[in-house]
């Protein structure tokens, strides 16, 4: 009997609990996505025609003010917001709101990265309003329900169906001036998406196909915005892994990975994307051996022989950034974070994670040590 | 530069027409679908409560009334609705929605095959009920937002959202009564469903994705199916192959193979999943050559050499339906459906289609030949 399709596909997470039967439940959420390098304007207008706009108010930073007025040229904009701010703190939040409502705008088209959508999804959580997302960076919000609001320093984060976009346009032009280190660091950020989406507390064989085509896409992209910055087709599949890892991700739920990403975010400010490309392989090392039909497949994914040989090779190819220790956190600090991490470790997740382990992880990550020797001495310890 | 994403994943149909570049517009249709053996009745409750529903109208056929009793066992009922024919005819699904207004039915819940699902559309379409759908078959109509209506011998179809069912609930138990051959020639038919998504006027790198993933699932579900008929993994990766082929399908529309099955179909009066295990091969041998990129992709999913290697070892396994002739088509007609097939070829078919062309392929589709001779034999008459 070749079960190739129950091995692979059911073979771990939430469908796999209780044996080798599928029991999930999945939500495929509704959203126009399209590829079009070159032609962002017209494809931003046909989307604003189709969902009846005639008020636009667009959303993008300064810094992308430029890029924002090529992409709306053929719209009747009323509004342009250009406060951006990391992590959408609740009082621009505010300020936009209240400018859409004076405007009256119909729809809210933005231009940018995470931080720009995240905008644009504030307003859409109390307005309504729908949202045509022009992504420039590899953050994935565009295709997710999760908003983020951050008040007195403290982050809330929800999900509602009103802040899904209802249409995506992928242009890789508009990626063309993201710089290598940063489109690196981008991807790999978008590449744990799909890592964590393999064993998050919700995943399924669905998330795992996608998370699967998407870390395909991510590799061949990156390696290619790597030796050809300037060429097309490595930013368009590096946008498409985007997309499928957001698609995945935001069904599974946050893995192991992120978990951790996020304590040590909240407690050492370490810039976002990069801290996810230095903890990626330390998780994927520890996660592995008890995940190994999902190991199998991301290896596979990866072209390599195994998942970790896959991440690595890709890593040094786009010269990732290895140590948490080039982000000013001091050794003496990283402990800390420890308990922090033990007490979100996600539900489901494949190996049991005690403080030995964590500490250990942290460790490796702060020294930017290799994953594959760190894993192989641990087994050796047993 | 290691670009193995961009040629296995927007190597050909629509995205690749202009070269190595993606350009597509993918909508994703809101669904929740829900896998779990043995509990469709708790699961569909809880779908119905999700919805809000106090009136259920179920639709299910006579030979399905036992299942169905099950299945609603928990709901609120206030009709059972078991006139259920082939391919829906209109004074059918006039009944049945004068039937839902006089019960003031909130809910249509379906258990059966594509035939009900069917109807269930029918009464939604003009009703507006939302509906879960049991599927007790591979036929796929649970996942797409086409409906189809029959008046006067002439099959109407068309797309509406209204008719997508809100939830899927699939429950693998209900299909242990489904016969071993009916099981193997209603999943070719979902197979077809991949193989078609793979190269439809409308395909794109993620039906692709989904549609190797559903191959993946159908190989491994159906090779279960027939030798363990009675053991649930095998037909639960049958149903989630399914729902993968009918979400792909819908996306990527019609292609070759369902041209000419609709065609086929309709003169001839054949059987409609027998029709589909038949003629798959030899569309796929026709169309491979000129698709290398997709028939790597079919033929890593199927665990093969090559596409048709491994959809042949599939169809010898389950043994499957082989010829035409077998249905009581005459060997004298089969050239009769050359011209209805020319006047339907797909946009975007990989390869030109002459009336040579088809000939050929319903000859050896009647006559059941092997699709790997019949092409190795028009290739060496080049």
């Amino acid at each position: 009997m070749r079960m190739t399709g129950t091995s692979r596909g059911g073979g771990h997470g939430a469908g796999a609990r209780d044996g080798s039967l599928l029991r999930f439940a999945h939500e495929s959420l509704p959203q126009r996505v399209v590829f079009a390098s070159g032609e962002a304007a017209a494809r931003v207008r046909a989307e604003a025609e189709r969902l009846g706009a005639s008020r636009v108010m667009v959303v993008a930073a300064a810094a992308d003010a430029e890029l924002a007025r090529a992409v709306s040229a053929d719209l009747p904009v009323v509004l342009r917001w250009d406060e951006v701010v990391m992590h959408v703190p609740a009082e621009v939040a505010e300020r936009a709101r209240a400018a859409a409502a004076v405007h009256r705008a119909d729809l809210l088209l933005s231009v940018g990265g995470g931080s720009t959508t995240g905008l644009a999804k504030a307003i859409a959580l109390t307005h309504g309003l729908p949202i045509v997302a022009v992504p420039t960076t590899y953050a994935g919000s565009e295709a997710t329900s999760v908003w983020g609001l951050t008040e007195r320093a403290r982050k809330a984060t929800g999900v509602d169906a009103r802040v899904l976009p209802r249409s995506v346009v992928y242009d890789a032009t508009l990626t063309l001036s993201l710089p290598v280190p940063m489109s690196a660091a981008s991807g790999l950020n978008a590449l744990a998406h799909c890592v964590d989406a393999m064993w998050g507390p919700r995943a399924d064989p669905i998330d795992r196909a996608l998370a699967g085509e998407g870390i395909r896409a991510l590799t061949a992209g990156l390696t290619a915005v790597v030796t050809d910055p300037a060429g097309l087709p490595g930013r368009e599949q590096a946008l498409y892994g985007t997309y499928l890892s957001a698609v995945a991700f935001s069904s599974a739920g946050s893995g192991l990975h992120h978990k951790i990403c996020h304590v040590l975010g909240g407690m050492y400010d370490l810039p976002h994307a990069q801290t996810h490309a230095v903890v990626l392989p330390h998780v994927l090392a520890f996660n592995a051996p008890a995940a190994p039909e999902v190991e199998q497949r991301i290896a596979a994914a990866f072209g390599a022989d195994s998942a970790l040989d896959g991440l690595e090779r890709l890593r040094r190819d786009v010269d990732a950034p290895r140590a948490l220790r080039d982000y000013g956190v001091k050794e003496t600090e990283i402990d800390d974070a420890v308990q922090a991490v033990l007490d979100v470790v996600p539900d489901g997740n494949p190996r049991p994670v005690r403080g030995a382990d964590v500490r250990r992880l942290l460790r490796a990550a702060w020294r930017g040590a290799d994953p594959r020797r760190t894993n192989t001495e641990e087994e050796s310890r047993r």
